[in-house]
């Protein structure tokens, strides 16, 4: 992705969709067509848990019933939404460490004790939530279980079946969050939390990395038990979501575009994500990080004898802009820690940019 | 309005704009235009102030400066991050009393001490606002200066600037939630509080009433020094807002046809308040209300020999369906009042529907 005001500077800093692969013609035959036919609906005061069609659509695709869905602005606000709803005063939520740096941001915006559990290359180490329960009971475990942003991660079915055990043990409720989850490039699906532990589950996804991201479209499916409270909050904070383009990415369903569209991103972004791990081993094998098989996402770790600071602080002098990889750890590591998407980049511009990475980091080891 | 399960019932309940009214056919234009001019944007990842074209459209249609400008998912989710940006534990938040009543669970969803000043016909009464100062400072002031929901009230200028003097000595923050505005029907406007006290200010309005509620695109004007702060609160809740939606106001404002669209509803909304008003007059004198100019409701006190529970419980049973008075209410009064919303009925509904109101309210009048 190029920045307009340089465009030589190579941005490895948002994971943004590839704009060239937004269907925009689709889209908008699909507005025009719903605007005209549910327009009275749709540009109307709606209900609180979004446009109905799509949530029984949403219902039918997730195999949940009409009322375990909720249609947001966004799956991020759900974040927000869950955790007003169920967090206490004090209450401790677990992350991945890394994790997605905006849930960690969402959920210390609401007090609560946060913990971050150590991320291998499977999902996180079981010995440490052992002994992080043993502490505290968690309210809450926010995971991205595949292809993790920022990592790529993705958990193994051992460990979410021992996770899924816990959460049922425990009381607590699993956040699953799977933005990604439609976007395997390789390799075969393992189960959801939501299949795992149904009653434990609360399953957001979104539109975002799959149609749109600017139409803010995210839907959560959770347990029959908690949804009341998370409709009530939905309706307290804002009346109903945005109808306007939970209309479009209705339409576009109904008229099965979406899985067609998914296959075609699978097919622009799979070359993209080997390119750029095929950079990556030719021009910083020093560094380590975790094969993915799907999403947006890399994550760097670079050796011990690398100044990671200098790295952040001088990457434009190098042609690249960097995210500030400790905003993806719940303590304060992460100075070492570089995250790379890869969607949005075409294999030449991976190549010229991890070359670029190569130097700036080879200036900057002791 | 009519009810789908009950087409012979009236519905008194929700203050939505009249379905007829909405400007379809230019809505769908502007969108099939902007989605081809700006598609590339709009459904892309954006900026979590909002849409830049719609936000600087609002600054210099409000006169303020652009960074002055934050656009949202309704204006009513504003009062959620005001009060989470600014509110701490026990902090006293002020409301008219009645007020909105969305707002009263907003402000007490998020812990704050609610203390309902007492409405008077031409806004708060001045007297229990400076008791309530020498008990305890407020942090915010939620008010609806112009045709109050739910009691049709307008502030007159001169409590608007005692109001405005006493939030400059003391330094708490007006909100100033003007939906209505635009939507006078008889007389001269009144300066707002952001002209009044522009550094105690937020106001806060939304193109639900004057375009279209689906869209749910609202928009705060706050003072600079607060502004980052909501900014950020913006960008951590959802990254950004929908600017799908966004992008259809900005073309429609960009065309002009904003204003006339206004023009259009005063003149369908003026005729249908004054008949609501008349049919008061003629069938049920005996209830007390302020005469309002504008907006979507008038606000009914019935006499205290009216069993107001029982009219309220048995509302169906005559033809009508009221929304409860109560919820209107910070303390536990409100038994007695009933909101009438005026502008999503004919002349004709309006008249039976007051008819049906007198009758009800006869039948339970000791």
């Amino acid at each position: 992705m190029e920045n307009p005001s340089n465009p030589d500077l190579i941005m490895f800093t948002r994971g943004n969709p590839d704009t060239d692969a937004l269907p925009l013609d689709d889209i908008i035959t699909c507005a025009t067509d719903i605007f005209r036919r549910e327009g009275r609906v749709l540009f109307q005061y709606g209900h609180y848990s979004g446009y109905g069609p799509l949530r029984q659509w949403l219902a039918d695709y997730l195999k949940a019933d009409y009322e375990q869905v909720l249609i947001g602005n966004s799956s991020m606000e759900f974040l927000t939404f869950i955790g007003s709803a169920l967090l206490a005063p004090g209450d401790t939520v677990w992350l991945e460490n890394p994790s997605y740096d905006r849930a960690i941001t969402a959920m210390r915006r609401l007090g609560a004790r946060i913990v971050g559990l150590p991320l291998e290359a499977d999902g996180i180490d079981l010995d440490a939530m052992q002994a992080a329960v043993r502490k505290q009971v968690p309210k809450l475990f926010y995971l991205v279980p595949e292809f993790q942003n920022p990592s790529g991660v993705t958990t193994s079915l051992a460990k979410r079946e021992a996770i899924a055990q816990l959460a049922r043990e425990h009381g607590f409720y699993i956040i699953e969050d799977a933005p990604y989850r439609p976007l395997r490039y390789r390799g075969m699906d393992i189960p959801t939390f939501r299949e795992l532990a149904p009653e434990q589950t609360l399953h957001v996804c979104s539109f975002s990395k799959l149609l749109s991201p600017g139409m803010r479209v995210g839907f959560l499916i959770g347990p029959e038990a908690l949804m009341p409270r998370l409709h009530k909050w939905s309706e307290d904070t804002y009346i109903h979501p945005t109808l306007v383009s939970e209309g479009i990415a209705y339409e576009y369903c109904r008229r099965g575009l979406l899985m067609p569209n998914i296959t075609k991103l699978r097919a622009l972004y799979k070359p993209r994500m080997e390119a750029m791990q095929d950079a990556l081993k030719r021009h910083l094998p020093q560094a380590s990080w975790a094969e993915t098989d799907g999403g947006f996402f890399l994550g760097l770790t670079l050796p011990d004898n690398v100044d990671g600071n200098a790295v952040r602080e001088n990457d434009t002098a190098f042609g690249i802009k960097l995210a500030d990889g400790r905003g993806f750890f719940c303590d304060d590591s992460g100075t070492n820690f570089v995250r790379l998407p890869f969607c949005g980049m075409t294999a030449e511009e991976s190549e010229e940019g991890v070359k670029r990475l190569a130097k700036l980091v080879s200036h900057y080891t002791l």
